[in-house]
């Protein structure tokens, strides 16, 4: 099984995501400031890889500290924390990990930093290990989606890529797969950054499911035909009343899933679910750079001096949201109520 | 203005638009067989232009033949259309513009094969300097549904560089532009080929209309924030009963603006309207070749041996055709009946 964060020896190695397809290259993180980078440019990206990520490179941050008085000590994994959640300011496990990261350790009966900083690691550690088991939670709640024959669409990358092991939106797949039922995944490439082609027909073509990779125009049109019957995705940040941030173009899926009278799924941890966040508007949408909508790779494909939009985000309405899938079941609509008795 | 096809001097000039935005370069073919390559590998494409090309390349098929008897001659002709006629199936224009070619010679009262080709000659300049008309008047009855303010997407390049001069979906932009009115046009980048990247973008980039450049997936981002007011997009080919064929990706943006209820308007020519096809199940659909899915330029992004579909068009159900915008004016359903009137 492909890892895309992995903390060996007290290192902490990222698979370096950009270069996939193509390369298999992992990464030594050797700071913080790398790995604000990393998660910043994507090397290592997806919303519980982010919170596991930045739970361990918080220890990178801190970890030549532990000579420092106790509250002076505290201070810096503060700040640091605070610096490594402005990596990715819309995913919500970023800031979900480095909150529970701080909280323990400003929690703790002691005043030695260096056994502050034990449990610092073991907190990373059972972030980690939480997300394995909740994964697999999610695939056993979500397999039953699956059947001999069933067409799943999905978008961008909410992999084992994306996660510890088994994914979110994937888990499902990963499972119904181990148990030998034979099904077909369509998967759009997700433009601008083509999680799709790169990460998740990658990782599901290695486990040997029967993957089809199209381009996100190409959307409606299997829908069309009558292949797809499920369509399953990921989540940046579900809000209390059921809206979702996801990768730029799900909005629209969800949508042509609706005219095409095809369930939508949502496959989301629960550190996922923001009661904080009352509704989809609320949520800040990142927009990146012109270069990743007027270049590809280094080939420049729109004109000179072109206008851009480039959201990351989008957010699909809770009326499009067919089923939240968690690690505990799946939730249904209303949302509000729902959700609510959930968290 | 650009021009993707220039006959001039007894030479057949295409703008090679697969080099296009980063270089303009224009080549002169010398065979009908190159002619068939251009059409075929998309150096000239767009429903009209393809019709132009054809018409022009037909001659090049012909014009060293003149010494044959007459009867060869024509039938000569005839093979030479119909091999032109393969190298873009799904076009209507193409099989069109080459029958009309063949028409006017088989109707003809002579047996003087020169006078023949002279007569080809002037049907080939009369089929583009109509279909400059044909985009002018297209322009004049679509420039009303753009106002000050407006925010117009289009998908695609149904413009200049799809016709002989304003294009079909582009003429009411390139008119109201000229009017002074000041409207905004969001072009979706169309993959797998980027026609609107390269070239939509690009060509109103240089008439100074305000462009922003999206890609697929952020469609259904900006119409949910209000900034689209109307979709324009061309056709490859309107069945008898409304329905579109058009670039992969046009379906699912009609169902876009269907849900976000914003008018979705085909500008179509009336050769693109084809009587003989019922509806639109009966348009074959071209597959191309998997490598445009899973890599870009050189750049491999998909992974080796993935499957992938590649469907170059679909078929947009006339419940979701505001209008179609033609030379005659805009035509609303019920199609069946209003389509049947106006040809």
């Amino acid at each position: 099984m492909v890892r895309a964060v992995r903390w060996e020896n007290d290192e902490l190695i990222f698979l370096d995501q950009t270069q996939l397809p193509v390369e298999v290259v992992e990464e030594k993180q050797e700071s913080i400031k790398q790995v604000w980078q990393s998660i910043n440019t994507l090397k290592v990206r997806g919303a519980p890889a982010i919170g596991i990520a930045a739970a361990y490179g918080l220890l990178l941050g801190v970890r030549d500290k532990l000579e420092l008085p106790c509250r002076d000590f505290l201070a810096e994994l503060d700040r640091q924390a605070e610096y490594l959640g402005t990596s990715r300011p819309t995913a919500v496990n970023l800031s979900w990990a480095l909150k529970r990261m701080t909280s323990v350790a400003g929690g703790l009966d002691t005043k030695d930093t260096r056994q502050i900083y034990n449990c610092l690691l073991e907190e990373a550690v059972r972030i980690h290990e939480e997300d394995r088991r909740l994964c697999r939670s999610i695939g056993e709640h979500g397999a039953a989606l699956i059947r001999k024959g069933t067409g799943v669409l999905t978008h961008c990358n909410a992999g084992s890529l994306a996660t510890s092991e088994l994914g979110t939106a994937t888990a499902p797949m990963y499972l119904a797969h181990e148990q030998g039922i034979d099904f077909r995944v369509y998967v759009d490439e997700t433009r601008p950054l083509l999680q799709g082609a790169r990460l998740t027909s990658w990782e599901l073509q290695r486990a040997g499911i029967d993957v089809t990779l199209i381009t996100d125009n190409m959307a409606a049109y299997v829908m069309s035909k009558g292949l797809v019957d499920l369509v399953l995705v990921g989540a940046d940040r579900v809000a209390a009343n059921g809206d979702v941030a996801n990768k730029i173009g799900t909005m629209g899926v969800a949508i042509l899933a609706k005219h095409f009278k095809i369930p939508f799924y949502v496959a989301s941890p629960s550190s996922t679910v923001d009661l904080a966040t009352k509704k989809g508007e609320d949520i800040e949408i990142e927009e990146r750079g012109d270069e990743e909508v007027t270049h590809f790779g280094l080939r420049r494909t729109g004109p000179e001096g072109i206008k851009v939009r480039n959201p990351a985000f989008d957010v699909t309405p809770h009326e499009l949201v067919t089923g939240i899938l968690t690690e505990r079941g799946i939730i249904y609509p209303p949302y509000e109520k729902s959700l609510k008795a959930f968290k």
